[in-house]
């Protein structure tokens, strides 16, 4: 017979070693004197507590929001619903690593394994399942690309809940591959603006051919839940909540590189609103916190989006309608749109409020990415490794693989752990344009990003 | 804490646990005084020897389509690529169990985990490795909706060979994510019938707009290599050494059922051409041949294209251009070309002759699926166990559940295992389709059937 497989390429839990509870850095920032920022009432300048959220979130989740505690027990239905695709695997690139001719190793945590076709199930199965229990009926929330809703619309679909979508038109016209999964889940899916509700409307009335953004999709979403007693909102990235949820992402890491035998120097993941960001670095982050290891850790961002890295940190709306409270973020202004070029998703203006803060506050850095570099990068991910990126994940595997011809060119080991948070099946057509010559490289000009900082909120 | 998760879910294998050699049932039939009908030239009658076949293939495959050991070793390198993916997870569908009230247990074990999105990197993987052993430089094949092309694809890709895929015109033009994906993975991509063979051109000479066929498609790849020397011809299914590949699914399947603590009654797997069931099932029809179990093991197959309920068992052309050898098998005649209205793969005219082979000496049961209870399967199946099955693996579903019905209706407790053999995410306009009302069943009428079997060759 043959001798053993020549080299270990998967990192893989069973799945009873699926966390039990979510990691809440927010106890860790405490321990060491750092405060979050409390969300404001718009029209008080106030913080705002509990019960101004309960219209629009179940009550468990709102704790979440404000809790201080350092582990949230994952409930066991969460768990159970979780084991349908989790632990997620990590692998070893040892292809990649071969191609670029590097010292270093390079890993990747999967999370393209869900049936949503990325990290965005880790929140979608928790929201509606805590919904649930508080016996909401019917879910609204927002998209763009698709793999939000799809991933709502799939954990609407294991617990009995209504899911109404509002999708960003641009993707809704463009991309219907994602669409028709939300509607084969179950899912009732709507281009925003639409008309609707009262926002849609407004602003079909001033600009009927408007391609739509995440900002106002989610100005939609928040109109529906609010004007419905059966109905809540869900929203994918941003809160706290959210960002807690995704925590799985690194807890598993931590024990898989454990597994490995190796400690990264360097953890990666793309950014947009921050939740997988947030799901694979506050883990990492927690135990820097704790003085239990020392990590560079970076956001990838789009150069055509880039919140962190060209943003102002300040209170700010959530959306473009300006309902949601102001959140201290890191922000392009809540009336910023990505130019159409931009073709992955991590289009939204703000960042997390808690990545915003680990960001102000150094323990994190940031770095923005050009389009056609990380569309390039990620067919020579997907010629080595197999898998097809989602575009947004190609900008983690950009940085990744400059970290790695850095400690080539140093002649370094180095040890680089990034986050795939997706595949990009829905997402060839942005490939086909790219391998066709049509994708250009955008960079937010300065003056746009002034005027928009110029309005915003006078509060905080 | 948490206690732990109520029940397990899935069945993992860690990666030193893939097969370290493929399975050959030819051993086992002979074992049993089954013998299997060779090959034979469509020109003298007479059985074809391994010389016959090297211009179309390295001569490790063809050794591995005559073999009769028990046990093919695969080599660490095969090994190697396998770990991208391998093994393959097996799922019991607790969720899928309970919405059918069944006291039936269902297994499946998931092939949509590699990065072609089905089993075919099983094969493609090995056959471009012993290509590129024996100096080849590209691979010539054909593709329907794009499973097997991308798989190729994907493997040229990992061991540096160029690939040439002639598609299936009505695919191509109806479902272009797939041919973005070849293309992704660097294959060059025609349509099928094509101006680039002598058999394209005369197909198109004769019918501008012929929607295409996959025995065109056969022919056109078949006279593409034939007439180069830095190429071979590589085929997705049928033929003995793709079969062979494919039982590292079965293989794993047996393991992991042993981890589960239970035995099948029942084991079913769609097919077309035959290989994602036989990769499923001869490792168990070995164990029945050894007498070291007893299953019922039924192939799914579509009411659309029944070759093995509706077909005969004789010698007939892999190709619709008749420039294979003939081969013993199920089916509707070379000249079959399913009707349009069909919306999933499965739509090759004859059975691989070991399979033909199994079901003629009564091994193996067939069933005939109608494709709109297929996709509603699928569907119950995509909302309750969150995977989007491929219309094909739908048929499987079909049979799996149609069996805990019956196990609930007799009020017995019975073990289910099906392969899953790959995801639908390039398929949802066939979801769509269905969702929409537009899809049809489709019977193949006994006339046509009748005059395309009246003009089967005169020989065998």
């Amino acid at each position: 017979m043959a001798s053993p497989a020549p080299r270990r390429t998967k990192f893989i839990l069973d799945e009873d070693r699926i966390p039990r509870a979510w990691y809440n850095i927010v106890s860790d920032l405490l321990a060491n004197g750092i405060q979050p920022f409390p969300p404001l009432h718009p029209g008080t300048g106030q913080p705002i507590g509990p019960a101004d959220l309960a219209p629009l979130f179940p009550m468990a989740l709102i704790m979440q929001e404000v809790a201080t505690d350092r582990d949230i027990e994952i409930p066991d239905p969460i768990r159970d619903a979780y084991q349908l695709y989790r632990p997620a695997p990590v692998f070893r690139a040892h292809r990649l690593e071969a191609a670029l001719d590097t010292p270093a190793h390079i890993y990747y945590k999967y999370e393209g394994v869900s049936a949503g076709g990325s990290h965005k199930p880790n929140t979608a199965i928790p929201q509606a399942w805590f919904n649930k229990q508080e016996g909401v009926k019917r879910l609204a929330t927002e998209t763009g690309a698709g793999q939000w809703g799809s991933s709502l619309a799939l954990a609407g679909a294991l617990f009995g809940l209504e899911v109404k979508v509002y999708q960003v038109r641009a993707s809704y016209d463009q991309k219907p591959y994602r669409r028709m999964l939300m509607e084969t889940y179950g899912a009732s899916v709507v281009p925003s603006p639409s008309n609707t509700t009262n926002y849609g409307r407004k602003v079909l009335a001033e600009t009927p051919d408007s391609p739509g953004s995440l900002g106002m999709a989610i100005s939609e979403a928040v109109e529906d839940a609010a004007s419905r007693d059966d109905t809540k909102y869900a929203l994918g990235s941003v809160l706290n909540h959210v960002l807690l949820h995704q925590t799985v992402i690194g807890i598993e890491s931590i024990e898989q590189m454990a597994m490995a035998g190796e400690e990264p120097d360097v953890i990666i993941a793309c950014a947009g609103g921050g939740s997988n960001f947030a799901g694979m670095a506050f883990p990492w982050v927690g135990r820097q916190l704790r003085g239990e290891g020392r990590y560079r850790i970076i956001a990838a961002e789009p150069a055509a989006a880039p919140s962190l890295t060209r943003g102002v940190y300040a209170y700010d709306f959530g959306d473009t309608g300006m309902m949601t409270p102001l959140v201290k973020m890191h922000t392009l202004g809540s009336g910023f749109i990505p130019e159409a070029i931009h073709a992955g998703g991590l289009r939204y203006h703000g960042m997390a409020p808690l990545v915003s803060l680990l960001k102000d506050q150094g323990l994190i850095d940031a770095q923005s990415v050009h389009q056609r570099a990380s569309f390039e990068v990620g067919i020579q991910f997907a010629r080595t490794e197999g898998i097809l990126p989602a575009p947004e994940s190609t900008h983690a595997i950009k940085v990744a693989v400059d970290e790695a011809l850095d400690a080539k060119a140093r002649g370094e080991k180095r040890v680089i752990l990034f986050n795939l948070s997706g595949h990009g099946h829905f997402d060839l057509s942005s490939y086909e344009k790219y391998l066709q010559g049509g994708l250009e490289d955008f960079e937010y000009p300065a003056d746009k990003v002034a005027a928009a900082l110029a309005g915003l909120p006078k509060v905080g």
